[in-house]
């Protein structure tokens, strides 16, 4: 393609400051970032929109969904045009609509990747929820479609922005436990019909699920990667829930440093999402560690040192967070820290621990 | 041999009396079970002699120990007399002691199967800690030796024997959790100098010594043996501590019924030995589970029911009714729950852990 002088001018100009300062983007643009809200589920309904009504930077623009009526009556609630409600056949038609700068992608996980590369190739910024994807490839695919469209993928681990989480890493990074030595951790709940039972919907059960929350902690508290996994699964209740998702897993890690890890997950008891990290100097009890509130950061350095900090945040803030930290990435060019790699790796090591699990993935 | 009338007549009598009306026996013998303290360390005199003062069913009645002046000063503060105080060399001549019944070993772990043996055969029945011994060999010597000399052997599991601990067994017995799905446990603490860092008197690191109670709870929760079992281990402090035992122990393992459970020990962090199991309707959080006192058990059954019982009892209770259970189970011509097969299992497992973990057994 010929460029004529003025065209490469403006060209090399955009590019020269997007390269040096990045900043002025953020400065030129006050805009608030404008997200379509793709599935109107229980996440984006009842947390990911009312979480967008406090956001500083971002805004809700744009409804995709199967259902018309829903999507009115919510375009209703939150001030969205009626034109600016797509469907799943007309999807791509959001690469007309210049309000429309993002995606939040809350779908059953199998179709995380056809939207994700949708959005992507209709020039839309994508925040996806966990876990990524249901398979390696789709992950990857994902990955190289958000690329070759230049936007930004960020998978939508809100602990990693959620206060609480923070403190707990920042504590182990200053050295305030010492050498860490074990983590356990847990998170899983008893389940009703949903969805989620359904592997062709969700990929796999609660390791893919809930069990992730486990799964990501041991690595954002460590710093580190597993090195290698073992696991077990079972299926218990022989109530039909389970014919074709796992109802439990178990695994253990070892990371480079040796720290070692175990964790469990379920969808057949009650299981309250937290971790414990033991180090030589002291130890850290996050419980609950994984909700939309309720965040419990309890800790023990030596013999008198007590720290107890309950968070005071209330659902959906974690939410309004996470829109605004990934209005931020996009307004500023700056990569998140939950990028697609960051979602890619946790779906190898379940796709590991399903191996070791004996489990189809 | 040949026996008289007058003989064979008095064997029948006490063999039927002994099989039909056990309980005859304690009528009987009122005198408390004569116990001689084998090994005078921190576990002796810090914890199990103090318990027998409350005692009803024990005393102290023997002293066995390489310090005769540490066994004349624990004889006089006990009213042992000093002709009851023996060392490891004429440690058999306890045989002639009508007023020593049993003896308690608390000796290093490698030195448990030669004095159990030697105290079998001279009679004596054996209340030994855990773990029962270095080798599956030994344990098997240690049953056949006590089987063959007709005396009780039992391992101090005193969990197995703590009310809150027996609270938690019986909560999920009765079905208050409904289906129990999965269960973390760990135990652990930062080691200074000790004997337990030599492999040639400890057996093992840290999953000998405090892993175990985390093993053997796994176990009498859920009243199964575990299936399959893998592990890591690690060694992150390269400090001189850990030469020739591991610091870090993570396993996993899964029972018959298909409950998952995950673990952790360590010698190189602070770990205070809770457990968590998860049922289908509650959940069961101990914490801390394996002390010498200070048991809390917290409940959550379903949404509305929370339990909170943190036991009262402080230290030396746990071993006063340890050491009347056994003397019980002496007079009673009871086998205590936790007798020789019970100790063998663990060290089976943990032969297991160790050789799925890659570290010499």
């Amino acid at each position: 393609m010929a460029l004529n002088r003025r065209e490469f001018t403006q060209l090399t100009t955009a590019a020269l400051v997007s390269q040096l300062l990045p900043n002025l983007n953020a400065q030129s643009s006050t805009q608030p970032l404008g997200y379509a809200m793709v599935g109107l589920g229980r996440i984006s309904m009842g947390h990911f929109m009312p979480g967008l009504k406090d956001a500083k930077q971002s805004k809700l623009t744009g409804l995709v969904s199967g259902h018309r009526d829903k999507a009115e009556k919510n375009a209703a609630e939150y001030g969205v045009p009626t034109s600016a409600i797509y469907s799943y056949e007309n999807f791509d038609s959001i690469r007309d609509n210049k309000a429309i700068d993002a995606v939040y992608i809350a779908l059953p996980n199998s179709m995380h990747a056809e939207y994700t590369i949708r959005a992507a190739k209709a020039g839309k910024h994508v925040l996806c929820e966990k876990p990524m994807a249901t398979s390696v490839d789709d992950c990857k695919a994902m990955i190289a479609a958000c690329r070759d469209n230049n936007v930004k993928l960020m998978i939508a681990y809100r602990c990693q922005l959620e206060p609480t989480n923070l403190r707990a890493i920042q504590m182990i990074r200053d050295g305030m436990l010492g050498s860490v030595q074990a983590i356990e951790s847990a998170n899983g709940f008893n389940i009703g019909p949903d969805w989620r039972l359904d592997k062709k919907l969700a990929g796999g059960g609660p390791l893919m699920d809930v069990g992730v929350y486990s799964l990501n902690a041991c690595r954002y508290l460590t710093g580190e990667e597993p090195q290698v996994i073992s696991a077990y699964s079972s299926v218990i209740d022989k109530d039909g829930r389970f014919s074709s998702v796992e109802e439990n897993v178990g695994w253990t890690m070892k990371f480079p440093s040796g720290i070692v890890a175990s964790c469990n997950t379920t969808y057949g008891g009650q299981m309250n999402g937290y971790f414990r990290v033991h180090g030589a100097k002291g130890s850290i009890d996050m419980d609950s560690a994984f909700g939309y509130q309720g965040q419990h950061l309890t800790a023990q350095i030596g013999r008198d040192n007590r720290i107890d900090e309950p968070s005071t945040a209330r659902d959906p803030s974690q939410f309004t967070r996470q829109a605004d930290y990934f209005a931020d990435c996009v307004r500023n060019n700056k990569e998140p820290k939950m990028d697609g790699q960051e979602g890619l790796r946790d779906i190898q090591y379940m796709a590991e621990i399903y191996k070791m699990a004996g489990v189809a993935f």
